[in-house]
């Protein structure tokens, strides 16, 4: 790049924003490796894609390809809020949740705030937080997940905003309803809590607290969930967040017009009535966590045990070696930090039984050749 | 909705943005008025629709609807690189140009800055403005189009960032190469100054001057286009910006990850393959605004010449009365104000020949009934 002429022209706030790097196209580490075969375990998407009826869905409306959107995602809107057994004007849609997390920290943080997340959460909490140049409060996390107890302590007269995961990606960590509870009636009521529960439908967990069950009570609760995992509609982006209707108000003033595109509103509402897909894309996963932590197990690889579609396991200080290694057998998954003791650690995401065999099998052909010795 | 809670908690001027109103969805109209035929001229939508090469990518790609899009949208990227004659790395890519628009009044604009932007211009620059909190200096129009002059002469110590757009939306109004030189050359450097081009594919005027030309000479200029138009695209949201590398890196930074879906890259890339398509579009434009304003002048109604694929009629004081009248015959078009001298106008979408004849015939006996005379 030629000399930088706007670096004093930009906010300030702006110009410390890292560029998101996202992975290479599989069809680019397919050339690049010389690869026939390819097994994607990298970005926690469903293996199945999404459901027969969102595919026809969407199908029979490429006619209306040159019509904008529904601006208010009406019939969507509608059906969404009947699943879920609550009012359209307590939902907002999202260009992916990711749109929806930073648009509530435009909302309610500015440079003098604070807004709290966890160690070893979703990257995109301190991404936001730092393109509205607040001040991000990381919480050491405690075995991995979320120390509710030390949140909650860390909430000061600056504190605007705290964001929660449940489970936590990219540690598959859960907190029960329990220490759930505990939390939240610690928070004062001008406190915003975002409670991300994109993995949600994943859970086997019988201490769970679903958010949406204290909404009522906790008028600064914001529950997000998205499409994009057990749905399998990555591809068109699309999440929500359910909240009092007040809250939602705030982020559809501040939301562009027509956010949400055509395809994903049809391909939404037709996913949602098509609930034993979803069955078969939890029952998959369960399945494949079985499987892959077994192998750990068998492997004497020490793992954290996990609530979503994926698992991080333990593979010590050869870990981003043995991620390249995997990439020359085909094998795409996610390191998950670059330095610190996480970083011994990859993320697997649960794919098909083929899939999860040909991980296993690149990840054992690798631990056993003597360069992992 | 009960009593508001959060109002004192959201930013002060979060709380000044006025919801956007989008209009109801067709079939809504269609049921409240019980009709059977409607012709949609209001969002200046192409009345083709897509590029049937468009269509046909869309399709092939379904099967990958559950994975995640490509986040640096490479093949596209690639093509349009070539299409435009730049550099992948000039170019970014939003939910629409819209999400562009905004990311940069986000980039360069504070509460303590200045944004300029003409009277009668598209509404997001204003939105943009106020999102982040800076102040709109919205210049009084010239002969309904930017009075680029008194644009020049608005420009303080505070202003980052001019919005213009050439052709205007709502107004169809264009600047001349002369005039743009003319401005473009007395805007300090160290301005962003944002040339919105959305409907540049429609214009036939032989004086315009094409923002791609300028690029090299004035690194503060930001040309932004969109597929939603001569593309047919609208309903998945792409439009994109071209600038140096520099701006479109900072663009790059605060975007989301994952901000275009996957079938808006696979249907703007085939749709940049079929110039014919464009061509057909323009083509059957050109026509339609001659039939349109030739009718105006048949019935001594004046207009605002347009290079865009719209046109606003003047109907008088009982404008918003006569576009009721046209929705209860089926007619869907567009009040642009509601008080003002410009509220004696609504825009008209060139549409298909049938849906101008409709437009033409439901206007043409409001006009003669006894309630218009």
């Amino acid at each position: 790049m030629s000399q930088p002429r706007f670096c004093d022209d930009v906010l300030p706030h702006i110009s410390g924003i890292q560029t998101y790097q996202p992975g290479k196209p599989i069809s680019e580490v397919q050339r690049e490796h010389n690869l026939l075969r390819i097994s994607k375990l990298a970005s926690n998407e469903n293996p199945l894609g999404a459901s027969p009826k969102a595919l026809k869905a969407v199908q029979s409306e490429l006619i209306n390809m040159g019509r904008y959107p529904d601006g208010n995602s009406f019939y969507l809107k509608q059906d969404l809020a009947d699943f879920l057994k609550k009012h359209p004007s307590e939902i907002a849609l999202g260009n992916g949740s990711n749109e929806l997390l930073e648009l509530v920290a435009r909302i309610f943080a500015g440079k003098e705030d604070e807004i709290i997340y966890s160690q070893y959460a979703f990257a995109v909490y301190a991404i936001s937080t730092q393109a509205v140049g607040a001040t991000g409060i990381e919480v050491p996390a405690k075995d991995w997940g979320h120390d509710l107890e030390a949140m909650a302590n860390a909430i000061t007269e600056k504190t605007k905003l705290i964001y929660l995961a449940n489970p936590n990606n990219p540690t598959g960590t859960l907190f029960t309803q329990k220490e759930w509870e505990a939390f939240i009636s610690k928070v004062p009521s001008n406190v915003i809590v975002v409670l991300d529960e994109a993995y949600t439908e994943y859970v086997t967990h019988d201490e769970y607290a679903n958010g949406l069950d204290y909404l009522e009570q906790y008028p600064n609760l914001i529950v997000s969930r998205t499409f994009s995992k057990a749905y399998g509609l990555a591809a068109l982006r699309i999440g929500y967040m359910v909240a009092n209707e007040e809250l939602i108000a705030y982020i559809n003033r501040l939301r562009a017009p027509f956010n949400i595109n055509h395809l994903a509103q049809v391909a939404a509402k037709a996913a949602l009535k098509d609930p034993m897909f979803v069955k078969k894309t939890v029952d998959l996963n369960t399945q494949g966590m079985r499987t892959l932590t077994q192998f750990f197990e068998e492997k004497g690889l020490s793992f954290i045990p996990s609530q979503g579609n994926f698992v991080c396991v333990n593979l010590g200080a050869d870990s981003l070696k043995i991620n390249q290694a995997l990439l020359k057998e085909g094998v795409i998954v996610r390191p998950v930090a670059s330095e610190g003791e996480f970083s011994e650690f990859l993320r697997v995401s649960i794919g098909l039984p083929n899939e999860n065999q040909h991980f296993m099998a690149a990840l054992n052909k690798i631990l056993t050749s003597s360069n992992f010795k």
